[in-house]
């Protein structure tokens, strides 16, 4: 399969994870960064699992989200068989609030880290921001851009409180 | 691997699960099952959990006992390469009494069953039961000795019973 | 009661939860298993679990289907009366995320099995292929058949990713 | 079996119980009342919890204290083959806390009541208080008795205040 | 304050909660037994608690049903106050599925017995039978009343399951 | 009851909780406050608790600190009778890590605050501070007192550092 | 900034939060408080905080309330930077029920206390309440206002208890 | 401060956290890494935080990891104030299993990433290896290291079967 230089790979366990994870991609594209996005299922498709993992690093993907609810074994499961960073986004589907995936995401055993975001929609866009701290490592245009971003943010805070201020 | 003609296989994710675990292998022992057991791992043995799983029907055995802690991918990681039925056992060892290994464990995504045990030594000796009941389905003599087996253990309630009489 | 050679009974503690349950009878049917379905609760119908419990096996079952909400007595008070496997299916109807169902299904003391399946309608459709996993022990066609069943599983996953991407 | 008399019934699920149980034992014979302990399991000797429920009333009990732990159903089952008030103690030995035994004992479905207590020792010693303050409905020495154990009950804490402003 | 020969009586947190509680009254009103109903706060008219505990026995009641949400503290606060058995119905309010009414309701220190029953509405329902168990302690009629009210309970669950088959 | 001048009680369910409050007196002595400890019971000595409360403002208190486990009661009893504010410590005793005494200290309803710190002795010792931080409001010599207990704790933080780096 | 004489601060973690607190002012209002109201984050505008929480004292603020929702770390790092009372309104965003701001705000170390107040509405107008309480300290004329609040909302419990009986 | 050149900070909110979070350094310095260690808290010490987190990046560091417990702001108190990417490894302290340090650490809002890690050991190891990976993104040498390290990881995991094997 071509990835056609993509550096970021976006694996969900179902395509109906795309009106949460959509947002995940947007946040990227906001700094210029084009990811690749498939659905894919630890328990469903293993073998795609296996085959998307195992090749990532020669596909030329450097960060690889995965999101997944209920037993979301789909970040550890991929982090098992990549030397690649992985961040796992936990999403409702099964116990209220995604308990049961927040917690298959983060309690991973000593040995194989992957990088646990809050459940659902924060966890989509924080998932991207983190994959820029990523690439940023090596990417100076990235890092100006993320603390171009910072900045924005903290703004945006100050203008939402002036717009209360003005509404009070 | 030869496997000499076992039914059932007892897998866990680290060898220091061995001490609760063995309980299982016991008690398939007290139906004259002998079992294959093994230490292998969903996040860091994943090439021999891949190996075993899908190998697993055609080395002759007819039901799988996945014992493991934390975020528990392993019963599920089987269960999603083989088409027997995959007993999960979850075990403490992150979330006190094993709430992160039971979700992870027993929330398992429409399509794969995982057929969950209490967390621990109860699941333990739970899950070599359930797996003589299974093999049950086709092998009198075990349905007999399931049924023997229920017999003793209400006779020895009341033996505790009386025990418990005769100490007040 | 005749049975007419149904293998597989799904009882459940209220007929309500048919809403939820009928989706097991259907994935059943799907691999050509005719389900025996009634309502009886192990709070409020007690002779009648008691009458159901003890003469399942003779009745032709090979394995049992319960589902109940909050304390979820059903498939363990069944499991105490039959020497059949249970399979159990916890429902939301009391804590959020059906918690109190989830804990009274799973957390079985050792010596009666149940196996125990995810909350809801994840657990339905999962408690029909578990058991279809153990009529399989016995049952070549079975086997066959959840085999496709997988690889079909694994084709959806693949052409949902097709679609996703043509919608993107 | 003869119940000489005896008003109250308290039934366990482990003779190991009894550790905990014998302060409800102790705390009803603190009133004078002595009370029938036996031990028998919703889910391991099903048969006599089933022969002592049926006939509890005919016995002479008024009223029932079950204790049970993990998926404790023994207060729920007796409670459903019985017109007598049940009073359910969860016990510790699953989940932390006992809140596995604490959800099965006290989320019963309308229609059978279970008096639930707290999980473990309080709930042993409360178990029995409630048990007096039932039989004192009709019973005017106990409910004596009863206003004589609060009023001593408060002025223990008087003399534990005393106590601790003595010794700092 | 003048009872009027009522026995049981109910009281909530707040006029709010009639919506769950009026279940209640109507299945004392089942039995032919009328409750007086009132909004009392343990936190917001402490006073009220007071008067009305202290002075529920010569006023004639026999049994108390006491309703609240979030820091459910009537039913305890009423508990210390009175010797007669308090039933305490956690309701939801605050945390998801009342668990901080439910933990409030049935963590009783030693000493002070309160009968929790579930959350809510199967809570309001099994509290009104709870307290006509406790009346049947010395009324046979409401003995017989409540055997035909299992008996009736247990034909019900049949009839639904014959218009479920009648159904599919 | 003769205060002696004391602004700050602390007051606690049992004498038992000593061994977590004495840290709060100890606290509150490091500011020079001396505190009227007593032990008192919400459920069994409600009586006391409504004296104290009832008269706390006019012996001179100012602030109240309450400390309970299991369904404490206590700080929010407190609070529905007195105007002063009240600050809540949950203690463990009975579910793992006090969960059950925090949810009934913080989850008080509208209308009668209570300060709810954390469970055990960093509540114990962080209720000092806040009622020394509440007593600050009209006492400028306490203000400094605590701006610099403030800056000392900072400066512990920095020599720990330097002792870590120098045993590593 | 000028902060016009102002006592109060109520600040929050996003505008959204305003639906909720909105309440907190008005309350305080009720009481004749004007509050200062402020939109700043702890982890997107972390120098507004630092700025905010630095000059609150010399500002004139006397008591400081701050809401915020899931990692809810707004009261703890304003209370790191100001010898002023905090007082904490977790907020639902996250996990149901808000469980994960409760436990970021109420598990303060030792060292640093916010007061704690119930998640959400509750919650909002507590923290108003508390505030007057403190204020009180030193306000005589706000503790008779505190004074006939508590007595006001007593007499509205009896009133909706007469509306009650009314429509029963 | 000079740093010396180290590319990872590994920062723990106290030194009693070292017991802990000395196998993260060990870890690192199995990579050949050196790690800044440092006590700091968000909340005692907030002022060295606020220094070390604004300078870190041009201190040299590339990766910082913040353990804490209880109400864990330590991590997404840094991740406010630097674009570095910042690991967060809640540790246990209050809640039983660090409940309360893993919500307050995972749980972040959208716009502030933190990586999180399990609780406890498992996580201290993990935020080592998380941060190699992280490195190796521009460090090919890191990257072969890490590589070598799950194969050996792989390896030990068979090596501990044969172990067991023997051991049976």
């Amino acid at each position: 399969m071509l990835m056609s230089g993509k550096r970021v790979a976006i694996v969900m366990g179902s395509d109906s994870d795309w009106g949460v994870m959509s947002a995940c991609a947007e946040q990227l594209k906001a700094f210029g960064v084009e990811a690749h996005v498939e659905v894919m299922s630890a328990h469903r498709s293993p073998a795609r699992v296996h085959e998307f993992s195992s090749s990532a690093e020669k596909d030329g993907f450097e960060v690889i989200i995965a999101a997944a609810g209920m037993s979301a074994a789909l970040a550890g499961t991929i982090a098992a068989q990549t030397v690649l960073p992985v961040i796992g986004v936990p999403l409702e589907g099964g116990m209220p609030g995604g308990l049961d995936a927040l917690l298959s995401t983060v309690q991973m055993p000593p040995g194989i880290p992957v990088a646990a975001m809050a459940v659902g929609g924060a966890g989509a866009k924080n998932a991207a921001l983190l994959a820029i701290q990523m690439l940023a490592v090596k990417d100076a245009g990235l890092r100006e851009a993320f603390r171009k971003f910072k900045a924005d943010q903290a703004a945006k805070v100050r203008e939402r409180n002036a717009a209360l201020q003005a509404k009070r």
